[in-house]
């Protein structure tokens, strides 16, 4: 497909449109937009609806994007667990599964193993055949050099350095595979529900063991110079914790999940907290789900606790504010599971410490696709691709 | 004229270029670009011109564009200066002056009207008409909500609030005026330079008394949701000094100009520099231009000054580089003259705290148009827009 027509079913693939407002959208001539959208149609690619009842004289027609002329697997890996999803071209969901035994650290040919399992089962579960399956996305929980899919020197992902998880795909699949942060992925699935609106700048910040932000500029996912663009986990906030990465003051050293689990334990220990305490003498550990209790109780100090959190990414959260002016920062991740104090500090921070004109228009909530956001985001960046790079080929097989 | 007529004179614009190369540049078909680089010939906004000497065969033609169709007003308005050029529509100054006695705060009457004198002179001195004038390009110490040309509400530009600055100049010009941020036009400009190459993503930091950042997100300026993105100056760096925001722990208020001389002259009545006391006793007052005096004298005291601040805007530059990921920092503004003290500072923070695989490709230096950055800028910035609104148009006036 040329440049004309690729850009033509973009458009149309974001709502259905008639051929006056593709004119108006893309300021291509109507004659150029008719050529163009003959070989859409002619291709199968794109279908003729109606706009609904009439109100008079003849029913204008709409062009709507085909989704059934293929299906995605969607795949959201995560250090510990991995989500998988079967949608259509539209990332309209129509199966999905969590596994929870995952071991990022097992490597890749162990954990990929795994994952094929689950992607069969579910294809299995569904009745869609390999030949059906027009693109596979997969986000990792780490930098990926994202034109070649390989994961790139990762601190949370040891033994994936630059392993070639297409090529593992390309035994099980005759079809286009992309590989990337899975917060990249978690911001392109926010995008994708929001297609329609203008919201342009957005910021999806992933608060899990590490943090992570995805960036969404000017419309498009923004990757950075060496693909590495958002890890904000690792922004200095001034105080003297040691990160693994050697550095001290990281925000994910203070409010990542496996720091708030750390500085819960030993609150624990020092009897600062009961409700803490107790969980602590029968489970000789805390993890986050512990504090998330504790929360939920109302116990003081777990408050104060994911209060002094919400406040410590807010600052930092509040400098990327007035560099990036984005108007919507969406909170998922984790450790966002713990509630609304969170949030509620988080807000707190950023209104009190950015410049009011970059706060004007902005708002900040949790994720709204919640666990699945990362997946409705994998399979969005495959649909995008295999436009973009004329691999969408229909097929009337399934 | 159309879309692609406008997508391939922007493309002609970077560098004289074949039909060939533009089909693999733009996508288009070689029918497609060949049908409407005949406009672009017609309307005389490109030339043919001789590839130089042939290798043998015939001598491929390359097309130019045609940048003496018109002239630039290029200003670059700062708190205590100006500065003016007239340019060509390639953005090379053909004279420029500054005027170092404005004062921003006497008001947009009073400014303006200086301005406009200097213009003229200018125009007069190189024998430009008014007609031959296709846009006015000008940049303003602040926020500016850029779809209107209206100044933002601002600290460092009072008396501005939402100023007509575009109507001032439509009594004396016929043509499209275009106001932004002068960090943005910096950074434009410095892109300017480096149309040719691939560098996509740029940060252009201008130390002055303010601290702002022009930012290029893939080959483009990003100007954020309210037109405010790269205000870096008031970023938290954790210090107790009180900033005009009302805020405390800016990093204007540390390392911005009059922060620099503020603290030179506490360490001169201290009797910390005998330097730095002896300029003082005579002056009773010190400026960013007797730090640098002392610094060119190798005083330890004003050399660690700078040094200091030197890590602390590179402190705060790493958080963003691990946020944004460029692959360029310019370093401008009045600061950035004291020498290189600060850039080895500031270059010492970044690839101390920033992530490895962020900076892996990361070069950080001074700005190589200096002080023309801005005119430089709000020139470029001025002819992409007149090609993208369609508002230029061929006169053979001149």
């Amino acid at each position: 497909m040329q440049k004309v027509t690729i850009e033509l079913l973009q458009a149309i693939r974001r709502k259905p449109i008639s051929k006056a407002e593709l004119v108006r959208l893309t300021k291509y001539s109507l004659a150029i937009v008719t050529e163009h959208t003959e070989i859409l149609l002619e291709k199968n690619f794109v279908r003729e609806i109606d706009r609904g009842p009439s109100t008079g004289g003849r029913k204008p027609l709409l062009l709507s994007f085909n989704a059934e002329a293929g299906y995605i697997v969607a795949i959201d890996l995560e250090s510990t667990n991995v989500r998988v999803g079967i949608t259509d071209l539209n990332c309209n969901i129509l199966v999905s599964e969590s596994l929870d035994d995952i071991d990022v650290l097992a490597g890749p040919t162990t954990v990929l193993e795994q994952v094929k399992e689950l992607v069969f089962a579910l294809l299995h579960r569904v009745g869609i055949e390999s030949p059906q399956i027009k693109g596979i996305g997969m986000g990792v929980p780490g930098p990926v050099e994202y034109s070649v899919g390989l994961p790139a020197s990762l601190s949370i992902m040891r033994g994936w350095d630059r392993y070639p998880i297409r090529q593992f795909w390309s035994q099980y699949f005759q079809c286009p595979c992309y590989v990337d942060n899975n917060v990249h992925t978690m911001a392109i699935g926010e995008q994708m529900l929001d297609l329609e609106s203008k919201i342009e700048n957005l910021l999806f910040l992933k608060i899990g063991n590490g943090i992570g932000a995805g960036i969404i500029c000017k419309g498009q996912i923004y990757r950075g110079s060496t693909d590495c663009a958002g890890d904000v986990g690792h922004i200095n906030m001034g105080h003297d914790i040691l990160c693994y990465c050697g550095n001290r003051g990281c925000l994910e050293a203070f409010a990542g999940g496996r720091a708030i689990a750390a500085r819960a334990e030993e609150m624990a220990r020092n009897g600062q907290s009961e409700v803490l305490g107790e969980i602590y003498s029968k489970k000789k550990k805390l993890t986050l789900v512990d504090v998330r209790q504790a929360v939920e109780v109302a116990d003081p100090v777990a408050v104060e606790l994911m209060r002094e959190c919400g406040v410590a990414i807010g600052n930092v959260l509040a400098g990327l504010v007035n560099f990036f002016n984005p108007s919507l920062i969406l909170i998922g991740g984790g450790v966002s599971q713990v509630g609304d104090v969170l949030l509620a500090s988080i807000r707190q921070a950023v209104y009190q410490r950015a410049l009011p004109l970059s706060v004007r228009n902005l708002v900040i909530q949790y994720s709204s696709l919640g666990e699945n956001a990362g997946i409705v985001g994998a399979a969005a960046l495959t649909v995008d691709e295999i436009i973009d790079n004329n691999a969408f080929v229909y097929t009337d097989a399934h």
